[in-house]
């Protein structure tokens, strides 16, 4: 009797009694915002690494380097899962206007770009004001010319502007290909006047053999319409970026591995590749920063979850979603209870939205009360996306979160040198980790399912 | 009688009743803030030619464009007064961490930068936090090393940490390399976070053969430190500058006549060339315009001044100022009332500083009275520079004045590819115009002499 009345004290003070999830999910919210680690995570990253191009050695060092940081932190079941990609490398990359306003311009090549001939090509320059001016451009009526995509992105708070002009990089090359173009340049998808081109990738069509296609700065298209304003432009464009074959890619996993091992996982991530201008800080340094700080805080400081805390770094993210494509056609739906990627920049969280089964949503709610103390907004949004590589598990009918940060600044640097770990503030990741591991405790100790039913039986 | 009386309404309604000198420069003042025209001219100037470097054919174009725009405008007596001067221009410029590390840094080549073979050389890096450290290290102690200067420069409303710190560019790579030096990396002598390296002039010593210099970004000086906490860095720079022989330069000359030849001439003006990285919109697209709309202003607006109204705008100042030298050479001090350039971008003047006789005090403080308006502070100070280009002037005892601008931005954009256009707000350049205009005019109207007898018999 006294042996019982100890065990049961014992019980009390120890994890189990201390487990009300909500409680646990206050308490390490709390520690986050005390210093969550994220900062060294990415400043180890960027600093020891730097760039690290999809398909390239400096992409299998992230990879070294992330399963040697997660199993010192403590992770189980750390592993690559390795995948094969197509890679292109960049080449010399300038272009210059011709004539009387002779002067260079800043550019650079879009992810698959196809090369000008390797002493250039000189063409005149024909502008679009808008996506859509293009769309109408006659048939051939492009014929041996350089199209200017001159569609102009605003700075937005949650990034919409971005996925709504975004189809003049993604296809707006492939666009005036297919009407003749010699080349093309765009006004970069970004809002930084800093005289820096963002690259970023572009597609073509099936069978389509891909012309040179080139970003230009703010600052350049902007002088680019000024003298066309004065008449004609001529310019000279030398681009030899070029398709280096097949390479192997991977995504790395490491786990804080739950009770129920048939309960699905609890996946959050960022991705581990980044364009090769910057060091890749906010984009995604940031979300691997903050996903493996917040399940390490897991790990540490909250009892064992019923549901395994998945952490996966993404390979080959800004190519075209190679990594994603690979883990979603590796895991079966069932298998992932909830899915978010963090790949938006170290700015603060200020919503959490979801898209998950409706008998989910009063634990989304839960969450949302927890998160409240940090000023982030309750969202009744159940359509978000979750993050780039989890659009195939999502497209499957998994359940997402995405904790939308503010990126009004995320646009001045992504995809371009000005991509350094000066731009990551330590206070805003540790809000970050606080929300991710609210969210991620919430879900992985919780018995709900996120599935949609009507989603997984889509394609 | 009544012809009489007719002739002197005639007088009373024209200029020379209104010219009561404060009342003009009043006018001109208050013209000047409802829109000087001003932006025009730097739009013009950095949109048709673009990037300028002194003793180029891009210099030459802009001494063609500043002829044509001040004829255009009315001038007289416009001409190209030109000179030699010996040239060099930039090549291949890369940098990289070998080893474990691996990966790119953004560097540029300092002005009269030697070359490294065309293979590049490979050396480690030896850290100096301060140029008194390096002044402190021993002779020889750097042989074979690349000598990395991190003298940190701080952003300061009046630009007194450039000067305070510029020796770290404009002495640190000769001094590095009379220690033995293989090479020289500088953290950039700028304050912005944008990955940019800020190029400059450096100063090598008498029959000391040049080796390569050049600048990292912020954001690089900073990943190199963080690289060198780790362990000793061993780098590979790649630096191809030549010397391309001597060739001519030139400044450009143009009037606003007065009524007495002997009085000497009121020099205001910019300097024409710029760096070779952006469009030189701040430096010195700006001053360029600024005191090309004030004498225009006075040449539209106001009763003929007594003195010439001279605008100077200096070729080769930044390579250093060889036209400044060329001017003061072929100029007596005699012939020069006053000088003052604008040489410090688009911002706000802050506050009127003069380097004049005693005598003359009580001018500038009319002047001051007259800008208490536009919210310029008055200074005591009367020993300021007037600017670099007038430096030689001053030096032989030529009175000068500085509207000393808010540069708390300036160097962020100075001497790097983000000194473009955008940068420039049309109505500060306007409160520019406003300041210069009514110095100017007073300057140019009065009996005062600024020159400073005990200057006057200095070297």
């Amino acid at each position: 009797m006294i042996r019982h009345t100890c065990l049961l004290a014992l019980v009390l003070a120890g994890p189990a009694v201390a487990a009300d999830p909500d409680t646990v999910a206050a308490s390490l919210r709390d520690r986050a915002m005390a210093g969550s680690g994220a900062y060294a995570l990415v400043e180890s990253l960027t600093t020891e690494i730097g760039p690290r191009l999809a398909g390239t050695p400096d992409e299998a060092r992230a990879r070294i380097w992330a399963v040697a940081k997660l199993k010192a932190l403590g992770f189980k079941n750390v592993r690559v899962e390795p995948f094969d990609m197509p890679v292109w490398v960049r080449g010399i990359e300038t272009a210059a206007v011709l004539g009387a306003n002779a002067q260079p311009l800043a550019v650079t090549a879009l992810g698959r770009s196809g090369a000008t001939p390797a002493n250039g090509l000189e063409a005149d320059v024909v502008r679009f004001a808008t996506y859509a001016d293009l769309e109408a451009a006659p048939a051939g009526s492009l014929a041996g010319k350089i199209a200017f995509i001159d569609h102009k992105m605003l700075r937005t708070m949650d990034g919409s502007s971005y996925g709504a002009f975004g189809a003049a990089r993604r296809s707006g090359p492939s666009l005036a290909a297919s009407k003749g173009a010699a080349a093309v340049l765009i006004r970069s998808l970004g809002t930084g006047y800093h005289r820096h081109p963002h690259t970023g990738g572009t597609n073509w069509a099936a069978g389509q053999t891909p012309i040179a296609a080139a970003a230009l700065s703010l600052n350049d298209s902007d002088q680019l319409n000024r003298l066309l304003a004065k008449g004609p432009v001529r310019l000279r464009l030398v681009l030899t970026p070029r398709l280096a074959g097949t390479a192997q890619s991977g995504n790395v996993v490491g786990e804080v591995v739950g009770t129920d091992p048939g309960a699905g996982a609890v996946v959050i991530g960022g991705h581990l590749d980044s364009w090769d201008h910057g060091t890749g800080a906010v984009d995604d340094g940031a979300g691997v920063a903050i996903t493996v700080a917040a399940a390490k805080l897991i790990m540490d400081h909250a009892p064992k979850p019923r549901r395994t805390v998945r952490v996966v770094l993404w390979g080959a993210e800004e190519p075209g979603l190679y990594g994603a494509a690979a883990y979603a056609a590796a895991n079966p739906p069932g298998s992932i209870a909830l899915a978010a990627e963090s790949d938006f920049g170290g700015g603060r969280v200020t919503t959490l939205k979801s898209r998950v089964a409706p008998e989910a949503l009063p634990l989304v709610k839960r969450m949302q009360a927890l998160l409240a103390p940090l000023g982030i907004t309750p969202s009744s949004d159940n359509s978000a996306s979750g993050g780039p590589d989890v659009g195939p598990l999502a497209a499957k009918g998994v359940g997402t979160l995405t904790l939308q940060q503010d990126g009004t600044d995320y646009f001045d640097l992504h995809h371009t040198p000005d991509d350094t770990l000066d731009k990551i503030d330590a206070k805003l990741l540790d809000q970050n980790v606080a929300a991710y591991a609210v969210t991620t405790w919430i879900a992985a100790t919780s018995n709900v399912s996120f599935a949609r039913a009507a989603a997984a039986t889509q394609p």
